[in-house]
């Protein structure tokens, strides 16, 4: 059952980053910009070097990132995000998000960085700026709301507009707060 | 003998690697930079749910990056960047090089970034603009040599000042190549 729990989860987690790998394939493609999907990052203990044929992997475990998923250059400016989803209907959990993740997004905003997340949830892809998330982060840190509510999602974030080959075309968003 | 290789091999790799994942950390540490390396891509076969534990990976191969290694933004500016060594004393060798590589950096710099790469040769580092790299790589692939040789680095490219806390300090150069 633990098993289960596990394989649907990450099942879950990768239409998301499909549908976002698929839309940065076409920006790619198109030359609209260069940003990608950073591996995951894995710690390896123990790998076997067979003759005449590769190298394989025999253990190793998933280590916590230090940083956001995405990262790229649009346009000449520098873009950054996480990417991250919930089924719940009435609010978007905080728990999804690492304190380290956050610092990671102030470090890019002081350097003049472009930060957002990607929220997929009540059915529709959102564009949250990092200011924005920063502010309900620092609510819960004082002692507020664990979650961003779907009312609040509605008037700081931007419902981004999706299409055949942009699956989640964020760009127009960032043209449109930054261009 | 084959397994003494390839570990003799990454261990080589990792100084460069390594002093670059240090001076980056200072840029970080002092608010200078926002520069990582990229995980490893790693193609996942086999993965264990133990119950009470971590997953573990029991499977698992390198792939190889379609893109560079390092990227990250530097005082509002995109910057991306790899890492290669060579113990030839004559010629850096542009199998070093893969096609790849090469695209992803010409894309960057189709979108304004600053891109470049870091050469361990010649008992020093140097910065190699992506720009220089590219004349050398179709010197290759219209039938020239196969190599820069040391003179052309000489010419061409920057030694990379060192120093204890910024062991390998790129920006240095980048200042003034672009501030
Ligand atoms: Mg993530
Ligand atoms: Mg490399």
């Amino acid at each position: 059952e633990r098993k289960q729990q596990s394989l649907t989860y990450s099942n879950r987690g990768m239409t998301l980053e499909e549908d976002i790998n698929v839309t940065n394939q076409y920006y790619l493609d198109n030359e609209i910009a260069v940003i990608h999907k950073k591996p995951t990052p894995i710690q390896i203990v123990n790998v076997d070097y067979p003759r005449r044929s590769a190298a394989v992997i025999k253990e190793a475990y998933f280590k916590q990132s230090s940083t956001t998923d995405y990262n790229g250059i649009y346009n000449g400016k520098y873009i950054d995000f996480e990417a991250k989803e919930t089924k719940n209907n009435t609010s978007f959990p905080l728990q999804n998000f690492h304190e380290h993740q956050i610092t990671h997004m102030k470090n890019v905003k002081n350097q003049g960085g472009i930060c957002f997340v990607i929220l997929s949830a009540f059915s529709s892809y959102y564009l949250l700026e990092a200011e924005h998330l920063f502010t309900f982060w620092n609510r819960q840190a004082s002692g507020g709301r664990k979650s961003i509510t779907k009312n609040e999602i509605d008037d700081f974030a931007h419902i981004i507009p999706t299409s055949y080959q942009a699956r989640i075309d964020y760009l127009k968003i960032i043209d449109k707060l930054y261009f």
